[in-house]
């Protein structure tokens, strides 16, 4: 059985569709217990709304303080100490919940977590590793926005955790790393890129493929694909955007002209496959690899399914165990 | 009349494409002339082959080096002297060409219009604009790979050119300008973004907005969008990985499933509004901002329809007097 702490006031959604998500993953999960964080009126509150109860495998730990989305990060933490967040973080650090959970400020749940859970021995700086589909499967992708101005040695350590990760989670074998450049030849890049084209040739513990360039990186090249936090980041919020603006498109032609209307509605089994295999949500949250501890970044628009998926993925890394592993792999 | 030096052999698609992509620009604007460079002999089949004469409007000067997609830039600017890339920039040196353009390897161009054209005075590096697509129409981002390793005062110039040439060729007035970074608070992202916020927001020339993530680009918040090159080159490549990943998909469902290919079938309308608005290459060519001389990148995948864009693209820029206009902004 493994206790998920659940941040229940995190999240553009929070609280119902965080309860929701709680319930459906206790539904499907045989294993998982969960508890939820935050204002125990406004929690309960929640699950009345919701019809949702209590019980052995849904509990409540009350956290008066909540973290708003736009809050500082160090602030919030030094300011908040009974938030949802570093009660969620604290509950794993004391070993009575096996991972934390949070849609709610990813600033704030990185640096929580950092400081509540520790880093790994040897580990640097830690990283978001995020699953993500492509044209042939699954495959890992860090950083997603946790270490900004990373070093070189940064994006090396993320090569070995990702490709740890992905050997422990996905179940690649001998994982391909990519290093994310902006040209595939040796000498393409920055400075950065450049210096961690050479660690990594010469790291014998990882499986390098050398540089992988963006728009390659969904056709599935590589199983785990490394770039600094802030590359990592830009360009998946750009594909959101993206994405966004082309359902949107869609959606205002299906009510302005007929045709259109009728052509998606024949298209709705395709689309739902689409969205089954290439939304993100599907694949739940991201870890803060290289902690002492699990803590899972859900994204901020999570809906009760990618809360679902969430509980989901932190179950996985608990059973897996990651932090085990990643310790040996770092040591 | 302006006169456009075309690279006839620089691209996936040359030379056919680019041949036929000229001679539609000829037929479609009356103010231009086409100078088309590469190996003479290779032109003329090309031009016999698409059915294409020669004129007082389309001619060929030989450039006999062709240099190839994956070739580095510096090497190949020192030994291919005769190379349709710098004897095409040559000719707007010398005065007898007014722009060049060029979907060959944009490492080489770059390289090659920065040695050939110089920068303008006090530019401290070129920055390749592209127009983007949004909700609310057209706006400028820049860099797009010219420049990596950009430091603040670099982000600086390129958000003082970006919304001089939003102003010129988008018209738009007092052109809002973003940062890219991975949050819209002030304390967002890394040391560079910080540091050139602070540039930014004491800037009396721009009318600076403020940090601009990802995924609000597309909807259209700011007329101008200023990156470090790394990351909107990253960027730009993901989200036409995400887009052909898209497309492919429901290409092979209508091989599969009748239903979908009714669905697409009804939708091709809209499919076709969509990609008027939203496929780049409608949006022409991008051109080298800071140089002594008008040079337009085109995209590698460029077909004839892209190249007659790009080549009213480098009309535009030349109209407006672009090259006047930055060194009087950059006085």
């Amino acid at each position: 059985m493994a206790t998920i702490a659940l941040d229940a006031v995190g999240g553009d959604h929070a609280p119902d569709q965080i309860v929701l998500g709680a319930a459906e993953a206790i539904a499907a999960y045989d294993n998982v217990k969960i508890v939820l964080l935050g204002p125990s009126d406004l929690v309960k509150e929640s699950l009345g709304r919701c019809n949702v109860s209590e019980g052995a495998r849904l509990s409540i730990v009350h956290a008066p303080d909540i973290v708003d989305m736009g809050e500082s990060p160090t602030r919030s933490f030094r300011q908040k100490k009974e938030s949802s967040i570093r009660v969620g973080l604290e509950l794993v650090k004391s070993g009575q919940a096996h991972a934390f959970v949070s849609a709610g400020n990813t600033g704030a749940v990185m640096t929580a977590s950092t400081l509540v859970l520790g880093r790994i021995n040897n580990v640097e700086r830690p990283a978001i590793a995020t699953i993500m589909p492509s044209k042939t499967g699954p495959f890992v992708m860090l950083d997603m926005g946790a270490s900004v101005d990373s070093r070189p040695s940064h994006l090396s350590q993320f090569a070995v955790m990702g490709s740890h990760y992905a050997q422990l989670i996905l179940g690649s074998k001998n994982p391909k790393v990519g290093l994310l450049n902006i040209g595939e030849e040796v000498e393409k890049g920055n400075q950065v890129t450049q210096a961690t084209y050479e660690l990594l040739s010469a790291h014998p513990g990882i499986n390098f493929i050398g540089n992988v360039e963006g728009k390659h990186v969904l056709s599935g090249v590589a199983d785990v694909v490394v770039a600094d936090g802030f590359v990592g980041n830009s360009m998946l919020k750009f594909g959101e955007g993206a994405a966004e603006l082309f359902f949107d498109f869609f959606k205002n032609e299906a009510k302005t002209n007929w045709l259109a209307l009728i052509g998606l509605l024949l298209l709705r089994r395709s689309l739902k496959q689409f969205k089954k295999h290439y939304d993100f949500s599907e694949y739940g949250g991201a870890p803060l690899l290289g902690l002492n501890g699990v803590s899972v970044v859900a994204h901020g628009r999570s809906n009760a399914n990618a809360i679902k998926n969430a509980v989901r993925q932190a179950v996985a890394s608990v059973e897996s165990q990651i932090v085990e592993n990643m310790a040996r792999a770092m040591a």
